[in-house]
């Protein structure tokens, strides 16, 4: 439903040899010959209530901390580690306490781990993109204009969130144990579940949340003494002009945020110098290029906001860059996919004469693959019920959306979902293979079909959006479930108690995203894009629509021109850097070269905060350089850590700025000259 | 002249301990035993040119160093490490080049460092505060002011720094050989250069002038990022109200200052925290309850830095507790020196009897003491050289001050030579004890005898002023080339070659002190209480030749009664301090009392040096819970490197402010109403 996956995706490449690394020298040491002794919980054990009071707990605090990145700038990085640590350090103080007290029944098992895991994430995969996309100015006419309500958000979420869970549920043994896909994110965190719960690990992992809620502290304070200096517009830390003000009209600064600091240090080094190219081209070179034509190319009288202005070009060629990128990789995908499942096919009438060859690594059958296929398929889902509950879910859905948003007929909803679960497998197969997840994607193309079906005089806008909301929930979901499938297949959990945990995460991601967002929504100026939260998706969404329904009509002189080539370059990028990926393993050029996607995102937004995120990448860099074993165990945590402290410091400026208290000082930059007058005027009266 | 040496001083008790402890590991294992095959060259070879060319250098630095600290706190820390360090850095990549290019004739030897070191300090142990003083306002009349110009200064400074030279050498064998007076930072000094002689030490030298360097740039560049933002007065980091505008104008902020925090971290716990106390009490209770009173105790209508108002109670409360301190040390020491002299005079007719006794630890006669005993006594300085040389010198400055100041007759100069060498020998021999140089005493101690024996129609408050200089110099002087003697004896280096180092040293001193000086006078408005460069010594200075001129009477009301209160109290501290530390050897309570000097300093300056010394304490403390050895060997480094960094970028801003380059940007520090008109005036037009 939205873009939260992207940084994960935009490094997938990179991060899956990491990943894979891992994984050889995890397999030299059979793990679960670790946990021979340990027993495996049955499926309704794993679920258990501190676990799922443990994910409530940590579904709040990842709920704010992914609403404001989505709201901020839409980067959001994998918050797995920070979630299984968080997870982890919660349930085991939890029962260490009552361990004290002689209260413990039960210890805690990696099963419950891995479901508080899936509680957690669950419920921020729900993004709200959507629904800011109302606040964006432009081909605005009452039917494309929906009004956002606590009700129909939550009425709206509860119809399309659970479909996708139950769309691809009959496929993931086909997924898990025939094609062995790897779901690199979700061995990850397996990974790293295991490696808690083996007593060794557990040390670490010690160590690992003391250093977390070190650096937790420190975004958290620091956050709340940034406050007190931002009493106004312009005022504060994250109006800082590091390079001068001249370089700050431009929006490159520095501004003190220690969450994209965070977010810098987990994301791969190329995505965060992607970033920053994107916006030296555009805000170093081609905006001011165009602001020079003002008058010309468009009218020097429009507001600054205005899509048929400067603005305008913006939005749409960092669009043109996205829809390339996707373009890319929704076909890449496809070749892939039929060309992976060809192979398979050929495999199998192989494997009717030679049955080993059936399995890829046929030397790793060894006891963690067996025990771990034993439980996997201990407890079944019967495929009748997964269809039976899609089929139903899909028809509610389809009766319900039409009465929330009154553009969308029954028709639509229909269309939508017999779609779905195509998109979903081939979603679900392609995350497996390379850990992007294209949802975002797929909701891109469908804003664009269901725009231009729909029409403008029928509410097209809106249209487009919803059945946005509609592909990216199933979409996403899908894949999704099938990375925790592969999760609980490592961690000997049950299939069943994923499913069921993830479902209840669902359900409680439903009730709280739409309250923090609400939350937000009410306590900020959301939307605006010269202030904290612009929410640059919400924009871009609505100008994807915009496109559906309007045309590139009402594109100002000169954008489709520079859309189109903006596109084909983004196109062009992906293609030569697969290539290089896949011919040059010398040199390996293909890891220098920028991701269109990550490029688009500052074109909009500009550089402030891929500086953020590059001094994020430096840290980690210089760190790396002093001891790399140290910053591979502690990094993810001093990122996490300055990634939630300053995220959870929302709530309370989020609750003073509800109660009109606002900050007593303001650190304000003006020029020198100015600062003559300012000075002038406050002496003279 | 000034209180440069005062924190090392304040700090004196603490530090002696640690240097001892050093000492006896250092006795343990035999020093000279390492430089056996080392051959010590002739006094002549010792000074070498490169040595002289370094130590002009580190002239230059320290000058800057010295001459920033003292015109804007007066709080100067030991920088021994840092001159130590940088000398060897120096040096070492010298002859390495020369190496490398098989030029190299001469090894660096143990002795040049100590040259080196002898003439870097030197320089900058000659202060300007009575120079400055000539700023303070109060009680003037043309008679009592003399305008600063570079030609007297130097001329000045070239007929009294010499005299002190030559007071006491004479009667060095008598204080290092015979008495054994322990000199802790000339030992400390020493032990130093010894330590980065030894191929072991070496490489730890390599290792801290690396992290010397880090932190040198790191404090360099911040120093540089800050100025950008400093464009009018207000402005830059320096006027961060970083505990809230009300603490602000009390002058409770953390200012950004990277020298002061590299200072705090040289300095003790005990002196930061003194200050920290002095300012609580003095600026958060004492001047609030004051001000209150105007209209009452004084008059509503006096400027704000008038010594007849508020000031007027800041001023002369810092003096008296300034006095009060200084008349308790002056009058410990005396006790102290007599009580020695006259075991030393019962041991030595007990001696007669039994040889033996007259070497306090006669088991330490080792191959160490040998070897330095032997190297002390192989170059000699003839004593009628001496003495002829202080007559000759005395009787050439009381021929030629009176010329520079005319309020000066030739009897009053001739006076003061008399007593200094007594003078001198009592501060050499404290100081050989404790650390502790009483110089500033002593000067202080001249102020009030000769301004009032001049009268103030006379020009008594320069005539005090001045004859201050006189006694300082030759006091201080005469302490520092004991030191200086005491580190030549370990590192068996000549006291000819160190006695010649010193005089070439105070020479460079003398121009380039005054050219340093001169520099930042042009460049800063000195003396401005509320500037960055207020100069406290000057106005305090001042404020005692006041009191001494014009008597008690031209106090503001109760300021003479809290005056007394304050004086007492500090004598009182002292006294309840030392006699713990002599008879509470258990809990060693002693350590935990304040030192009345440094809560005094800011009485008049505010809290926020204090505060930024309290965080380099913190930063140290913290570093030494994590890593104590590592603190131990790498904090000198790092805090010398963030002093010189921030104070040799004075050099390029005192140019830009010289040429009239002001910065571009003001960060602005203003309240949340005041802001709210400023936008609306900055928008309206």
């Amino acid at each position: 439903m939205t873009i939260e996956r992207r940084s994960r995706q935009a490094g997938g490449g990179d991060e899956e040899e990491g990943v894979k690394n891992d994984l050889e020298n995890d397999k030299a040491i059979l793990v679960e010959d670790a946990f021979k002794n340990t027993a495996v919980p049955s499926w309704k054990e794993q679920i258990t209530l501190r676990s799922m009071v443990t994910s409530f707990v940590l579904s709040i605090v990842f709920n704010f901390i992914v609403c404001k990145l989505n709201l901020t700038t839409g980067v959001i990085p994998s918050l797995n580690v920070a979630a299984g640590l968080l997870g982890f350090a919660l349930v085991k103080s939890w029962t260490t306490l009552l361990d004290n007290f002689g209260l413990l029944k039960q210890p805690f098992t990696r099963q419950e781990n891995t479901v508080i895991q899936t509680c957690g994430t669950a419920s921020y995969l729900l993004g709200m993109s959507s629904r800011v996309a109302a606040q964006a100015d432009g081909g605005n006419t009452p039917a494309n204009v929906k009004n956002l309500s606590l009700g129909w958000m939550m009425g709206f979420l509860f119809v399309v969130s659970f479909v996708g869970l139950f769309s691809i549920v009959p496929l993931r043994k086909l997924m898990i144990l025939k094609y062995k896909l790897t779901y690199p994110s979700g061995t990850a965190t397996a990974y790293l579940i295991n490696s808690f719960h083996t007593p060794k690990g557990a040390k670490l992992a010690k160590k690992q949340v003391g250093v977390l809620f070190k650096s937790f502290g420190g975004s958290f304070l620091f956050a709340f003494f940034q406050w007190f200096f931002a009493s106004g517009d312009g005022c504060g830390f994250n109006s800082f002009p590091t390079f001068g003000l001249q370089a700050f009209k431009q929006k490159f600064f520095f501004d003190f945020s220690s969450t994209y600091v965070g977010v810098g240090m987990i994301c791969p080094y190329i995505v965060n110098l992607s970033l920053l190219l994107g916006a030296i081209i555009s805000w170093g070179f081609m905006w001011p290029v165009i602001e020079s034509k003002k008058g010309d190319w468009y009218s020097a009288k429009l507001s600054p906001g205005s899509l048929h202005g400067i603005q305008g070009y913006r939005v749409f060629i960092a669009i043109a860059m996205m829809l390339g990128d996707g373009l890319f990789h929704v076909l890449y995908m496809l070749v892939n996919t039929t060309q992976s499942l060809f192979q398979h096919y050929r495999k199998k009438e192989d494997s009717s004469i030679n049955p080993d060859i059936d399995i890829q690594n046929s030397e790793m059958v060894n006891y963690d693959d067996q025990r771990r296929i034993e439980y996997f398929l201990k407890d079944q889902i019967p495929n009748w019920v997964a269809c039976t509950g899609y089929v139903a879910l899909a028809l509610l859905a389809t009766l319900v959306v039409p009465f929330i948003f009154h553009q969308l007929k029954w028709y639509h909803i229909l269309v939508a979902f017999v779609f779905a679960p195509i998109l979903a497998f081939c979603n679900a197969y392609g995350c497996g293979l390379t850990d992007w997840s294209l949802a975002s994607n797929y909701g891109k193309i469908a804003i664009i079909i269901f725009s231009s079906w729909v029409g403008l005089e029928g509410g097209g806008v809106i249209a487009g959006l919803a059945s946005c909301g509609v592909m990216m929930s199933t979409v996403s979901t899908a894949s999704d479930l099938m990375q925790d499938f592969k999760t609980g297949y490592l961690t000997l959990s049950s299939p069943r108690s994923m499913f069921f945990s993830q479902v209840i995460g669902t359900a409680m991601g439903c009730v709280i995203t739409p309250l923090v967002f609400w939350f937000f929504y009410n306590a900020y100026p959301i939307g605006d894009p010269e202030g904290t939260y612009p929410a640059p998706y919400g924009l871009l969404y609505r100008g994807i629509a915009l496109l559906g329904v309007e045309g590139v009509s009402s594109l100002p002189k000169h954008c489709l021109t520079l859309a189109i080539y903006f596109f084909i370059a983004a196109f062009l990028i992906n293609l030569i850097k697969q290539v290089l990926q896949s011919y040059d393993t010398k040199y390996r050029i293909h890891r220098f070269i920028p991701s269109p996607m990550c490029m688009a995102i500052p074109f909009y937004l500009g550089g402030y905060f891929a500086i953020d995120m590059c001094v994020g990448s430096l840290i980690l860099f210089l760190w790396e350089m002093k001891n790399k074993r140290m910053a591979n165990d502690f990094a993810p945590a001093v990122a996490s850590g300055l990634i939630c402290g300053e995220s959870l410091w929302s709530v309370p400026a989020a609750i003073l700025s509800l109660v009109n208290l606002n900050a007593p000082i303001c650190m304000k930059f003006i020029s020198a000259a100015t600062n003559t007058k300012v000075d002038s005027f406050l002496n003279g009266g």
